[in-house]
């Protein structure tokens, strides 16, 4: 693989002038702003790659599918979006958000770190690797989406019409990140989510707080009723919560062990001076990477605006999250909630649904964890930090678990690339080094493949 | 009386007019609107009425102060207020909140109820009955202040620098209303207040909720903590908060048993199956009048906008108003919430201090409290609802009782009246019947004081 990457470091310039060009063309869909020119230049590049490229229209905005090599057997996919969250605050970057500019050896624009840094480096992975070697060892499917900034809302209509596209042999998924320490990480899981909002109502107006002596506060009555879902010690107390959360294995606690968590350099940038419950070590990995979450995300309700106002509020309304880890399942933790309320007397509060995500996990063997890993060891100098599960979610599920396709995870971001916030960037180096690592992953995935085939092969022949 | 009560009658077009007047003189103190006009208009008619007149500056709106036959020994002193709630939502107004239109016999207009109804009252009281008497047989004194919408910022100050002109033998205070029941009620206390702020924090930023997981919500910290303050029993668990409040006498249970509540057109008009714990009648009645509260009159913590937000918020802010009785004290209370919130491990919840309002309550025997009754028996044609507390808050004590005088409430407002919302209105029947139940107030206090100093007199002449 040397000669391919040195043809990247040759042709890093042309890379980075595909990244900054995809980045100056703002594509916001939470505001419809630029959606359809970002799909089109993504359209663009693959065919100018010699791939197929398609828009594949959604109820939503189109998903962008393109191939490469379809004669092969074995398939690989790439999961990205062309989608990126709004820029604002904007007067807190220190250069424009949609102007790519370098600095310091960054590259810094919304969308750099999330998600387009990581498109570029898989597009630009195929152009190298056709440059040199002429052709493709395995099928490549490009599945661009534009709504991941915005909840995927249409990814799983996607996928039912487009099984075929879908399916793949092993998928490498969005986002990654190198951690504090400078090394990548490789994810092999992320947690699902059950997002809801209680609605709790008193009078039909709200009223003059002097009323409050007799008649009944929904305030109160959602704080009480907050208070039987989660105690201080963090133990959600949902009648059956845990009776789904997978029971960690040994190879799961030795991945926990290895994997590094730089709780100074967290806690430093947080301004914090311990992490909750003053956990540290094991079993603070163990609660961010398998532990489930019940996250109150926001609460309102009465007068909160400056000084004071007497008012006995009408309503009061609550939005959670419950992060969720194998094999939990969304709809059922639903149903257990409102099994919960209704038992603690509090069946006339509302609940309304938000998003609901299985969590997904692949396995730390197989040919795609192997190929992720092995060729990270080459590029990198060093092997990738194993997180068996992302604390944060999406359509992993839906995309690939669901459908019985491995997916891992590794990317171009770093500890400070600021995604969804101000300052996003990532540096031109680790771009560079993506590239590689990703052409590399094109070449050992099919290797692996065909290893995995012959052992099953003898095994099978054994029994 | 019979005389003054039909020269009110005869010129009762005037005093509408000078309440049309008033009211179409917007006077919104938090919006600095017509301010200055207003306390202009009530200088001019204080003055056109032949009593002294003069704007008394404070830090913050200036008070008006008028007196009337300065040569008498007794005192009466009315405490009123020229400004007025902001008129929004004004899309709610049948007809505009400055027009003081006539419908069906109310006169609709921002501030008619509260309090430019009571206030044109009095005047008019004054003018009558010196129209057809010649002199007042009591020396009169107006306390037209500018900020009680705001919480009366200065008042405390005014009355520190005006020790002699707040000084009288009685107040008759700013509002009143009749009851569903159409009976006037004279009301003779207020609920003080604690209103305070609680703040607890957490990381340096709002953060991606994956991270709750191991980093503290304060959401969730704030929300145990008001756990701690009130159960679904409605008791109030703060160490000592019961220890000062007065029990109730054995009159204070007779007028509680006499006092008319409507509790089924209460129920109707905010959509209410119930009150509160399901009290009704006689316990319904106590915690109304003569319990303290504890009344979340605002939350706000995260995203609260539409849809969802996965976001570990850095901050979570409740607003809370304790309404406190005789004789529980603000700054105790105040002192005993830090103090509990400390016991129970909440030290690092910050609390904001805003309004600190003493209860006030004036004796149901007396002078003030005998002119009242009888007078209003006259004019009504039966005695009024003796409430011995409102429920709601008012700086009684500062400008009364903390200065040992007595003061009764007695108005214009009825049932509907609306007051602080749109269509706030008044009855025309009800001014007029209250200007001459003021006209008779003047007549009667002097004598019930009179009656009282020969009282003690024999009294003391006898031991």
């Amino acid at each position: 693989m040397k000669d391919v990457y040195e043809y990247i470091e040759r042709n890093k310039d042309r890379y980075i002038g595909w990244l900054q060009d995809l980045c100056r063309q703002p594509s916001v869909a939470a505001q419809n702003r630029g959606m359809k020119e970002a799909a089109g230049m993504v359209e663009q590049l693959l065919r100018q790659l010699g791939g197929t490229a398609e828009q594949i229209p959604t109820s939503g905005f189109p998903v962008v599918y393109g191939e490469f090599q379809n004669d092969k057997e074995t398939a690989l996919s790439f999961y990205n979006h062309y989608d990126v969250q709004p820029e604002d605050p904007i007067e807190l970057w220190t250069s424009p958000p949609f102007a790519a500019e370098i600095v310091n050896g960054r590259i810094i624009a919304r969308g750099v770190a999330d998600n387009k840094g990581n498109l570029i480096v898989r597009l630009a992975a195929v152009d190298a690797y056709k440059a040199v070697k002429g052709e493709l060892p395995v099928k490549i499917k490009f599945l661009v989406e534009g709504e991941e900034e915005i909840g995927s809302l249409h990814l799983r209509e996607f996928v039912d019409q487009n099984r075929d596209k879908v399916q793949a042999d092993g998928c490498i998924w969005e986002f990654g990140y190198k951690g504090a320490d400078g090394r990548l990480q490789a994810c092999f899981g992320v947690k699902g989510m059950c997002f809801v909002e209680l609605v709790c109502r008193g009078a039909n107006t709200d009223m003059h707080s002097s009323n409050a002596a007799i008649i009944e506060n929904p305030a109160w009555r959602l704080i009480w009723a907050l208070n039987t879902l989660k105690t201080p010690d963090e133990r959600i107390r949902i009648k059956g919560f845990y009776d789904k959360v997978a029971p960690l294995s040994v190879a799961d606690r030795e991945v926990l062990n290895e994997m590094d968590y730089d709780e100074e350099s967290t806690l430093k940038k947080f301004g914090l001076d311990s992490f909750l419950l003053n956990l540290k070590g094991l079993p603070l990995k163990e609660k961010l990477i398998y532990q489930p979450t019940c996250t109150i995300c926001g609460f309102q309700t009465g007068y909160t605006g400056e000084g004071k106002k007497t008012v006995l509020p009408s309503e009061a309304r609550v939005k959670i999250d419950f992060r969720l880890v194998p094999d939990q399942e969304p709809h059922e933790i639903y149903r257990l909630l409102r099994e919960h309320l209704d038992d603690h007397g509090f069946s006339d509060i509302e609940l309304i649904p938000y998003t609901m995500t299985n969590p997904a996990r692949t396995s730390l063997e197989g040919p795609l964890a192997r190929a992720v890993v092995k060729t990270a060891k080459e590029v990198y100098g060093c092997g990738p930090i194993i997180k068996p599960m992302s604390a944060a979610t999406g359509p992993m599920y839906i995309l690939c678990q669901g459908l019985g396709i491995p997916s891992v995870s590794a990317g171009v971001g770093n500890f400070t690339s600021n995604n969804h916030a101000p300052n996003e960037n990532i540096l031109v180096t680790d771009f560079i080094q993506g590239i590689q690592h990703i052409a590399a992953i094109i070449d050992q995935f099919p290797r692996e493949m065909m290893a995995e085939a012959n052992a099953e092969n003898r095994e099978g022949s054994l029994t």
